[in-house]
């Protein structure tokens, strides 16, 4: 791993997402004590950074692997990630989800044109399903965070926002199945000679914090969390680089969550989930450490129901 | 009145406002067969674009004038605006307030550094009571947007749009108490050889549709409408320039509004007032006029309770 060929990936994926805006609020640094730049992947295409590393693990397959096309189990925001960037690519994309999986997630996807497969709920049987469709079509499993092309993808937001503000102290991000910390921790490390990456995290689901503490991989006994995007675990691939670049996961509770998101909503007028929220809950909660500092926020997503909110 | 004037307005209020994004979205280009450029005043300081009309009214008294500060009565955001621009520019504010507005209202005119004065509720009352502070403290009226200043401080939203999109048709925006628009169809005259202003009313509070019909300010007799910002009437200084240099103004109902806000807020991930929405909605409503066109929002403001939502 290099900086050049982190290069090469943001090159890579820039014709299929946005630039998305870095945008600060003098309200927002005042709370804090410290200069805040939020990275705004609520705005990136399909409304989560997840576009980036599916648009580069598609983009990283051969010529011929493409055009079998690739097939994830999710009924989240890779979902709808690797849907539309299989879709504007120009190859198949297959979606395992669970038959009892929300009317609107199955049509999200068949929105930005995936194809839904469907089966039962459990893990296992979704994973069984997803190895029938590489058998029967040839398709590549892509891993929703667990990928070293998809790890990759994700830094590239990072990369962007360090362009902006060389300077940053830290990142936060949310951690979820690792694949955007992890990213974000290696372009940190290539980009920046300062730069630290911390992970916000919901005590709900602290497999990471956990994770990091006893130097293996750690799972949830309960996800019962409104961040509903970090209640996977992290992986083979992830792990070894969060353990080793990334300084420290803060973890916070339900309410320190639904207190930042409407904060975020009330001062900068942007919608952003529950998922996102964490990271700057995990800043607003260690506020004091970070007195002065200059931190950059990867804001993962605006993906949220309107119409059910917890405030 | 030309465009020097206009510049040196926008170059005096510069140092008091941000100069805020434009935005765009795929999808709601695609929804409305058009090119749409959100010009976002959600993120101006104070969550609104009253701050501009409110800066240039304050920096265009004399030093004696300012010494004794501005008045107004509002219990909106222009008062809020106001307090933030006399705030930051260093001037006393008096802001005359029903007794019984609602505390959050009160609340942030004073963390804005305002000075509240209550009065009874009855429009007279309140006119009463500013003249009152006027010849008490020599303070200078400011109306909120029957005011030669305020108007050309609104229209400064719109150079910066034009200055990102010269080639716009059309800029659509609310019509309230007609100075925003007003401002913005000054602009449009000045900065653009083709650029038309159209303004969205609701049809619940029509008294500008009512006017620009009968050639004379007309006035509500309800307005029960949900957008709250755009309740008011016109004035003697705003209703001239408004029949002369705007288009047309385009009636939206209730259900038009919420639908326009709800629409911006899942696709955009922005947070936009109902007041905001009545220009969308009017641009959706006749889009079919305004097929493939180049078209401007001007995005009023994001000042919502985000825990009592009309969807």
């Amino acid at each position: 791993m290099n900086k050049e060929t982190l290069i090469e990936v943001h090159n890579r994926v820039k014709p299929y997402i946005h630039r998305t805006p870095v945008l600060t609020s003098g309200l927002i640094n005042d709370i804090v004590g410290a200069k805040v730049y939020f990275k705004c992947e609520n705005f990136q295409k399909m409304g989560a950074f997840k576009m980036r590393g599916a648009a580069n693990a598609i983009l990283s397959l051969s010529e011929v692997s493409r055009n079998k096309g690739v097939v994830t189990h999710s009924s989240g925001n890779f979902a709808q990630a690797l849907s539309l960037a299989a879709n504007k690519i120009g190859v198949d994309a297959f979606i395992v989800m669970p038959k009892n999986a929300p009317q609107v997630k199955k049509n999200a996807v068949k929105g930005y044109g995936g194809n839904i497969i469907e089966s039962e709920s459990t893990p296992v049987a979704r994973e069984e399903m997803a190895n029938k469709v590489r058998r029967d079509t040839g398709a590549t499993f892509i891993h929703p965070s667990n990928d070293d092309d998809v790890i990759l993808g994700q830094g590239t937001a990072a990369i962007e926002l360090l362009e902006e503000q060389p300077n940053l102290d830290c990142i936060f991000t949310p951690v979820g199945g690792g694949g955007l910390i992890a990213g974000t921790a290696l372009v940190a490390k290539y980009f920046s000679n300062k730069c630290k990456v911390i992970g916000g995290e919901p005590t709900n689901a602290d497999d990471a914090f956990r994770s990091l503490q006893s130097g293996k991989i750690e799972y949830n006994e309960t996800t019962n969390t409104i961040a509903d995007g970090l209640r996977t675990n992290l992986g083979d691939r992830n792990f070894p680089i969060i353990k080793t670049e990334v300084e420290c996961i803060i973890l916070v509770n339900e309410e320190d969550i639904i207190e930042a998101m409407q904060l975020v909503w009330e001062r900068m007028k942007i919608i952003i989930e529950p998922s996102s929220a964490v990271a700057f809950a995990a800043l607003l909660k260690e506020k004091e450490k970070f007195k002065n500092k200059t931190i950059g926020i990867i804001v993962s997503g605006g993906n949220v129901d309107v119409t059910n909110l917890p405030f």
